[in-house]
C-alpha cells in the first residue's frame, strides 16, 4: 500500500487576524503516479484483500508444501494440537447434533421431494469432506430447510418427483454445480460477491422461506392427500381449507398437534435456561421415538395416518454416473445448481462468521467456499444433494462444547451407523410427527427482532426485507429471491447515482467546517459558497453533481438577497475519493458555468488519485493551481480573510 | 432540504499545551429524525432533483395552466420572442441540414434494411414534433447511423428483410416502444437511468459501430453482390476477399472512391477553417447530383453499377394500424424499441447537453425525454422509424448559426419539398455514393482525442471502451452494447464493495490530519491509529471494511514495532455519509474485536445520518457517547494530549 509518491506540500505563513501564526497549505502537482503499482494494488484490495499469500513469503520450498497443504487442508494444522480433552468436547456435540439432524435430514429430503435416505446421506459423506477442509470450527454441515425446499420447488417445476430415477438425475446435477459455483467463487476469490445480498434482505428471505416452509407441513400435519404443488400462501391456504371436509385425517392431527406442543415446550425449556440447551436437540429423536412405537402398537397406519414406510438400508451409492454433462437437462441442473449454491454459500458463510466472531477466531470467506464447493462436489458422486450449515444445528453445536470440525465426524458416524443399522425401524414414523420437527425447526428462522432493528435503524433496509419476505409468501421462493437481490442493487446504484452534498459553515471559534445542517450554530462566510461533495464522482452521478452544486448556488442566492453577492464557490473535496472521465468533464463544465456568473471555483483536500487526475487531464492548469487547498479553512484565509473573523 | 433536525454539540474548554485555548466539540446525541422528512427529501432528490414544480409555485390558475403549457410545448414560451433576425439564421441553418440529411437519409434507411423513402419520412415528421416539444435550440432530429444499424441487425434477426410489409410492420413497433420507452423514462423521471452508461463505454460502442457500418459499406462501395449478413470484422472481410476476384465491380469501386476522396477533403477543408463549415455540409448532395447526372449519362447502371432505382413519391402515409399491438411480434418489437429507444435517447441527451453548455442555457433531461418519445410515438404512426439528435448535423447546425428550433421546422419542410417532387430524381443515383457518404459521416464518430484522454486519466475507463468497442466490432452490436453496460456496472459495484481506507497523520504545526501516503510530511501519532473510511458502510462492504480497519491494526503493530502499543484506534468518518443495518454490525464486531485486543475505538464526525443510526441502534451507548467526536485533533487532544505536541 505504500506504492503511491506523494506530492510535496508549501506551507506560507499568514498574519491572522488573532494575531497568531496560521499556515496556508498549498497541494502541489504530484508527480506522475506508477500506473503498474496502481493497477497491481487495486486487484490486490480486490481479490487478495485479506492477503493470503503472507504466511507463505520467505519460506524454503519444503516449508511452503506444508504451509500449502495446510492451507488445503485445515486439519492438517489444527490436527496436530489434538487433544483426548478436545475429543470429549467434540464427541459430545458430535452426538447431540446426530440425534438433531437424523429426524431432520428425513423431513429435509421430503421439502425435496427426493427418498428419506438421501437426507441422511447428506448428513454421512459432505460433514466428512468438510471437517478436513473447513476452517469453521463451530458449523454443523447437512442438508437444511430452505435450500431443501428451494432445491424442491425448482426441480418439480423441470421433472415430475414421481418420475424417481430422472428427478434424482437431475438432482445430483443441480448438486454438482451448486458444489462447482461455490468452488470457483472461492477459487477466483471472488468470494465477495455473495456480499451484494443484503443482510436485511437475506432476513426477509429467511423469514418467508420458514413460513411457506410451515404451511407446507399442513399437508403433513392435518394428513391432506391432495394438495397444491404451490407454494404461495393463497394456493396453500386454499388447499387446506378446501380438504377441511373430507381431507382432515385426526388420528394423524392428534400426533402431529401434540408433538409439535412438545417441541415447542422443549424450545421454550432450552431458550429459557442455556444449561437446558439439550432439551430440544433430543426432543426430536425422542418424538420420533414415541411416535414410532405408538403407531406400531395401534397400526394407526390403517386408519389413514400416513408414515414413512421404506427407508433405503446401507450406505450411499455412488452417483458420478447419473450427472448430467450433456443433453437439455445440463442448462437446467446448472440453472438450479447456481442458485441453490449461492443460497447454500450465503447461510454457510453467514453462520462461519458468527460462530467465529463469537470464539474469536478468523474464517477465510473464499478458502471456506472452496470447502463447501468440494464437500457438494462429492456429494453429488455419492448420492448427496446440497448441504451446507444448518443454524440451528450449528447453535446446538456450540452450545454443546464443540471444540473442532470433529464434531461433525462424530456426527457423519453415526449417521453411518443409522444407515446401517437403524433405518428399518423409521418404517412406522409418522409422517406428521416429521411435519412437526419441519415446523419446530423453521420458526427459529423468523427472526423478529432483526426486522425490528432493521425498522429503528434504516428504513430502507425495512422494505428490502419485506419485499424479500412477502415475495416469497406470496408468489414463490424465486420470485422473492429476486426482489431480495433486486432491492439490495437498486439501493447500491441509488447511493452511487444521489450522493449527498452539504453547504459547510464554520464552527465558531474553530477552523473547522460543517454542515450547517447538521450543526445550526455553524456560520457562513458571506461571499463564500462552500459545497462538500459525499461521494466519489463517477458517470452515474457526475451531471447530477455538477447540477446540485448549481442549484445550491442559485438557492442560496435566492434565500440570502441581502448578503454580499457569492464570489467564491469552495467544492471541498475530502469525501471525493475518486473521480472518473466523466467526473473530470463535470468539472470543467461546473467551472465554465462558473466562470459565466463570474465566481470562482475553488477545490479543497482532493485525494491523491483525484489530484493524479486533475493533473492529467489538465483540469487543475484550467482552474488554476493556485486553487487547490489543503483545507477549507485555508481557501476562505487566503481569499476572504475579512470573514475569517466572523 | 432544511428539513433535519440539527444536534447540539457542546464546548469544552482543555488548556493545550501551546498556551492556547482550544475547544474540544462533542458530538451530542440528536433528537429523533422525522421519518416522512427524510423520505420526502430522499425522493425528490432522487426524482424531481432539479425542482420541476418551482415555477408553478404561488402562481393563480391561469398562469399555472399558461406555465403547464409552455412546459408542454416549450415553443410557447420561446416563441413569443421570436424575431426575422432569429429566423435568417434558422433559415441559413435549416436549408444547410436539409441539404446534409436528404443524401445521408437514403443512406441510412439502407443500414436499417428499409427502402429509401423511409428515411425521408423520419426526417420530415419528428423535427417537426420535436420543434414544438424539445429544449434544445441546436440539436438537428433524424434518423442516425448507429440507431438505423442497430435496428437493421436486431431486426433482420426476427424477420427476413425480403418480406417488406411485415419487415415494415416490425420496424414501426418497434420505433413505438422505443417512443414509449423514452416517454416513460421522461414522464417517470426515471432519466437518470441513462447515465448509468458510461460516457467511455459510450465513446467505445459509438467508434465500434463506426468501424462496423463502414465496414458494412465495403458492400456498396465495392459493388458486392453477396454479402454476410453478420456484422463482425472477420465475417465482413472474409466476404470481401471472397469476392474479390468477381463480385468486384470496377466502374462502383471508381465512382465510390472518387467521391469518398470528394467528401474526405470537403470534411478536411470544413476542418481546418471554421468559416468553411459548409463546404462538408453541402458536399454530399453536390456528390449525388453530380454521380446521379454521371451514371444518368453514361447508364453505368447496365455495366452492373447498383443505382437507387425507386423512391417512393409522396408524404408519409399512415402507419398506425401497422403497429403489433399483440401476437408473438409484439414482445419481438418491444424488446428491439426499448434497446433502439435508450441508445437514441443516450445520443440525444449528450448532445442536447453539449450544445446546451456551449451556449450555456439549460436543459431538462426529462423534458427532453418526453418530447423524443412524443416524436417517435407519432413517428411510428406517420411510416417513419426511431429518429434522434444527429451529431454531426447539430455540429453543422450550431455552425450555420441556428437560433431555435425553427432550423428543424425549415429542414422538415425542405425534405418534405423533396418528398413531392424531387425523389424520381434519385432513380439513377448510384448506391456507392450511398456508402461514400455514410463512410465519411461515420468516421467523425470515432472519437481518438476521447480515448487517448480516457487513457491518460482513468485507465479503468479506457479499458471499458476498449472492450465495448472490440465487443461491437468483433463480436456483435448487441454483445458490445452488453459489455460497454457490464462494464459500467462492474465500476460502480467495484467501487461499492472495496472502499478506500487511509491512515492519517498530523500535518505539522497545524490541527490538520490528512492521508501519510499522499502526504509523507504527515506524522503519525504514538500509541494511536487514525483511519479514515472513504465511503458509506453498506452491507456491500461493511464486512471488507471491518476487517480492512483490522488489518491496518496489525499491519501497524508490524511495521511500527518499536513504537508504544496502539491504544486508541480513531475512525474519521467524515467521508462516511450513511451506514445501514450490516454496516451498524460490522462497528458492532469492530468494537468488540478492539476490546479483546484492548483498543479503544474512538468515532470522528460521523455525519447526521450515522448518528442517527449509531443512536437508534443503541451501537452509540455501546462505544460510549464520549468517544465520538466532531474532529480527529479533538480526539487526540482528549485521548493523547502529550502527543498533540509533536
Amino acid at each position: 500500500m505504500s506504492g503511491r509518491i506523494a506530492s510535496d506540500y508549501d506551507v506560507r505563513e499568514h498574519a491572522d487576524s488573532n494575531d497568531q501564526l496560521a499556515y496556508v497549505h498549498k497541494v502541489g502537482k504530484p508527480p506522475k503516479q506508477d500506473l503498474l503499482k496502481e493497477i497491481k494494488t487495486g486487484l490486490k484490495e480486490t481479490f487478495l484483500s485479506d492477503d493470503p499469500l503472507k504466511a507463505f513469503k520467505d519460506q524454503p520450498t519444503g516449508k511452503k508444501l506444508t504451509l500449502g497443504l495446510q492451507a488445503i487442508f485445515p486439519i492438517l494444522s489444527w490436527g496436530q494440537d489434538y487433544t483426548l480433552s478436545k475429543f470429549k468436547g467434540d464427541l459430545i456435540a458430535g452426538c447431540t447434533i446426530a440425534s438433531l439432524c437424523i429426524p431432520q435430514d428425513i423431513g429435509y429430503a421430503k421439502l425435496a421431494n427426493l427418498d428419506a435416505q438421501f437426507g441422511l446421506y447428506s448428513s454421512f459423506v459432505p460433514p466428512l469432506i468438510y471437517a478436513f477442509m473447513g476452517s469453521s470450527r463451530d458449523i454443523a454441515i447437512g442438508p437444511v430447510a430452505v435450500v431443501s425446499m428451494l432445491l424442491g420447488t425448482m426441480l418439480q417445476k423441470e421433472i415430475d418427483p414421481k418420475n424417481k430415477h430422472a428427478y434424482e438425475r437431475l438432482a445430483f446435477t443441480a448438486t454438482f454445480f451448486a458444489g462447482l459455483t461455490q468452488f470457483a467463487l472461492g477459487f477466483f476469490r471472488l468470494g465477495f460477491l455473495i456480499d451484494f445480498l443484503s443482510h436485511a434482505a437475506i432476513v426477509g428471505f429467511m423469514g418467508g422461506a420458514a413460513v411457506t416452509i410451515a404451511l407446507q407441513q399442513l399437508k403433513g400435519l392435518l394428513g391432506i392427500k391432495d394438495f397444491t404443488k404451490k407454494t404461495d400462501i393463497v394456493s396453500v391456504m386454499r388447499s387446506v381449507i378446501n380438504s377441511a371436509h373430507h381431507g382432515w385425517n385426526y388420528q394423524t392431527i392428534l400426533i402431529g398437534v401434540s408433538f409439535l406442543i412438545f417441541l415447542m415446550v422443549a424450545k421454550f425449556i432450552g431458550k429459557k435456561n442455556k444449561k437446558f440447551f439439550w432439551v430440544p436437540a433430543i426432543a426430536p429423536l425422542i418424538s420420533v421415538i414415541v411416535a414410532t412405537f405408538c403407531v406400531f402398537i395401534t397400526h394407526a397406519e390403517r386408519d389413514g395416518v400416513q408414515i414413512v414406510r421404506h427407508i433405503k438400508q446401507g450406505i450411499n451409492p455412488a452417483s458420478a454416473s447419473e450427472i448430467h454433462f450433456s443433453g437439455p437437462f445440463l442448462a437446467k441442473g446448472m440453472k438450479i445448481g447456481i442458485v441453490a449454491g449461492l443460497i447454500a454459500l450465503t447461510e454457510a458463510v453467514a453462520i462461519g462468521r458468527t460462530f467465529a466472531g463469537m470464539k474469536d477466531y478468523q474464517i477465510d470467506g473464499n478458502k471456506e467456499m472452496i470447502a463447501l464447493g468440494s464437500m457438494n462436489i462429492v456429494g453429488s458422486m455419492t448420492s448427496c444433494y446440497v448441504a451446507t450449515g444448518s443454524f440451528s444445528r450449528s447453535a446446538v453445536n456450540y452450545m454443546a462444547g464443540c471444540n473442532t470440525a470433529v464434531s461433525n465426524i462424530v456426527m457423519s458416524m453415526i449417521v453411518l451407523l443409522t444407515l446401517f443399522v437403524i433405518t428399518p425401524l423409521f418404517k412406522y414414523t409418522p409422517n406428521a410427527i416429521l411435519a412437526s420437527i419441519i415446523i419446530s425447526a423453521v420458526i427459529g428462522l423468523i427472526d423478529f427482532d432483526a426486522v425490528v432493528l432493521l425498522w429503528k435503524i434504516d428504513k430502507f433496509d425495512f422494505v428490502a426485507c419485506m419485499g424479500a419476505f412477502f415475495g416469497v409468501v406470496f408468489v414463490s421462493v424465486e420470485i422473492g429471491l429476486l426482489i431480495a437481490v433486486a432491492i439490495s442493487f437498486a439501493k447500491i446504484l441509488l447511493q452511487v447515482t444521489r450522493p449527498r452534498t452539504a453547504v459547510l459553515g464554520k464552527i465558531p471559534k474553530t477552523s473547522v467546517y460543517r454542515n450547517v445542517e447538521q450543526y445550526p450554530g455553524a456560520t457562513r462566510v458571506p461571499g463564500v459558497l462552500i459545497v462538500r461533495v459525499d461521494s466519489a464522482i463517477y458517470f452515474s452521478n457526475s451531471n447530477y453533481v455538477k447540477e446540485r452544486i448549481l442549484r445550491w448556488l442559485s438557492d442560496e442566492e435566492e434565500t440570502f438577497k441581502d448578503h454580499p453577492k457569492i464570489e467564491y464557490l469552495i467544492v471541498d473535496m475530502s469525501p471525493v475519493t475518486d473521480i472518473d472521465t466523466s467526473g473530470i468533464h463535470a468539472v470543467e463544465e461546473l467551472y465554465s458555468s462558473l466562470q459565466k456568473r463570474n465566481v470562482q471555483l475553488i477545490l479543497t483536500n482532493p485525494g491523491q488519485t483525484v489530484l493524479d487526475k486533475l493533473h492529467a487531464s489538465h483540469c487543475a492548469e484550467l482552474i488554476g493551481e493556485d486553487k487547490i487547498f489543503l483545507t477549507v479553512a485555508d481557501a476562505v484565509l487566503t481569499f476572504a480573510p475579512k470573514m475569517q473573523q466572523a
